[in-house]
């Protein structure tokens, strides 16, 4: 079981895998989508890479990344098509031989029983690394795969969600990163020292800041970030009275 | 002048530098747009890397990045605040001093002249390794940073946009990548075997495999990629011919 009050630090990254994201035809959103998610989970999100769909490059990074964290995931490459290479390349990367897994085999027959039956193609998705586990895809047939500390996900990020959430709960992580967002009309550099002081001056507490553009006026989100409540309030609390003695309104929550 | 009918493969990183992406807080951009921008160029872009707010993961994998690519691009912590540490952590990689840059300066005095004056904090944006280069900023007042083969940008990404228009036709490129896109009323899992032969009998083009569920019909988008136009036009077709003999209706240019 997960042990929430464990105040270890848990961290992951994340291997985007897939030519369509470097060459600028696909927005990524898995990114963010994990981010969030590994938050909530008391995991830090602490380096995310994107590599193409190639062999050697995906190796390198999975060898650097799944050592350097307790966790590494990884999205896209785990379909059904030639450019479909991750599971050979995590398992080349640990030296273990890639088999037949018979419960995605399972999985994929009762899936594509009334579309159409198994075919070579679609039976690459049960392969798998020698040993692994597989990740619930509740949105289409072929499941994701676990082995080790590494997570190999569906690229489309509504399959990603899916297997996100069946994850839900199931890893052990660290007290959660709580953030408080205060709004305010102040350009950050008119109020960079301010924002610097305060952080300073509360222990375990990060102030993150993000000017914007809104309605022809310039603005700035600032966001309080620790994993101690108390120490969040206060420094929140010293940040509201410091912009309001600069004459800058603020907003709650963020504009 | 840059050459374009160089044959040499120009490849480049990203380095999208900050907190605020690996919290979730904030979905990039700038991977796809740097990406869209550098097919132009003739350029590939190879790696994109996403780190956080911290010195020693700059400085490691901007070391890692620069000798391994003809071009490394950053985005994201070039602004006044505490958390930007883009430059000193690229001139630390360098070996390099910072020292107030006097255009960078001068361009600062200007843009804020009406805009309540420069402070310490606006003037922390014209600090930049010994010997840079400046990247005009066509949106706000900052400039972006070049320094050897390193082009700092900003994060926000209009922003980004406006440095990049300034590069265009600048940067040494070669070839530039073509590709075109058949879409097609198919599962991928029933055109693999199609899509791999027909890669594999025209040398120098790759196809890549864009599954999409649409209307409640799922349909992939094929996507052939060459630097040669014949070889791509000829592997087009004959990708056509092939879906078409399977019986799955295509759309030229894609669905």
């Amino acid at each position: 079981m997960p042990d929430s009050q464990n105040d270890r630090i848990y961290t992951a990254a994340l291997l985007v895998i897939g030519d369509e994201i470097l060459s600028g035809r696909t927005q990524d959103k898995n990114i963010a989508q994990l981010a969030s998610w590994l938050g909530v989970q008391g995991i830090r999100l602490r380096e995310a890479r994107v590599v193409p769909d190639d062999e050697p490059a995906i190796v390198a990074a999975v060898n650097a990344l799944r050592v350097a964290h307790d966790y590494l995931f990884t999205t896209g490459g785990i379909g059904p098509t030639h450019d479909d290479i991750t599971v050979d390349a995590v398992a080349a990367a640990l030296g273990l031989p890639v088999e037949e897994n018979a419960e995605a085999r399972a999985i994929l027959e009762a899936y594509y029983a009334t579309r159409g039956g198994l075919n070579p193609a679609r039976l690459r998705m049960a392969r798998a690394p020698l040993g692994a586990s597989l990740i619930p895809n509740t949105y289409s047939g072929a499941p994701g795969i676990r082995i080790e500390n590494i997570f190999m996900m569906a690229g489309v990020p509504a399959i990603t969600a899916g297997m996100l959430a069946a994850l839900t709960g199931t890893l052990e992580g660290g007290l959660p990163v709580l953030s408080e967002t205060i709004g305010a009309w102040a350009q950050e550099s008119e109020v960079a020292d301010l924002l610097r002081e305060t952080e300073r001056a509360h222990e375990g507490c990060q102030i993150g800041s993000y000017p914007f553009f809104h309605e022809g006026r310039v603005g700035g989100n600032f966001v309080v970030r620790s994993i101690d409540a108390d120490r969040l309030a206060q420094c929140v609390a010293e940040l509201t009275q410091g912009l309001a003695a600069l004459g800058k309104a603020t907003v709650a929550g963020g504009i």
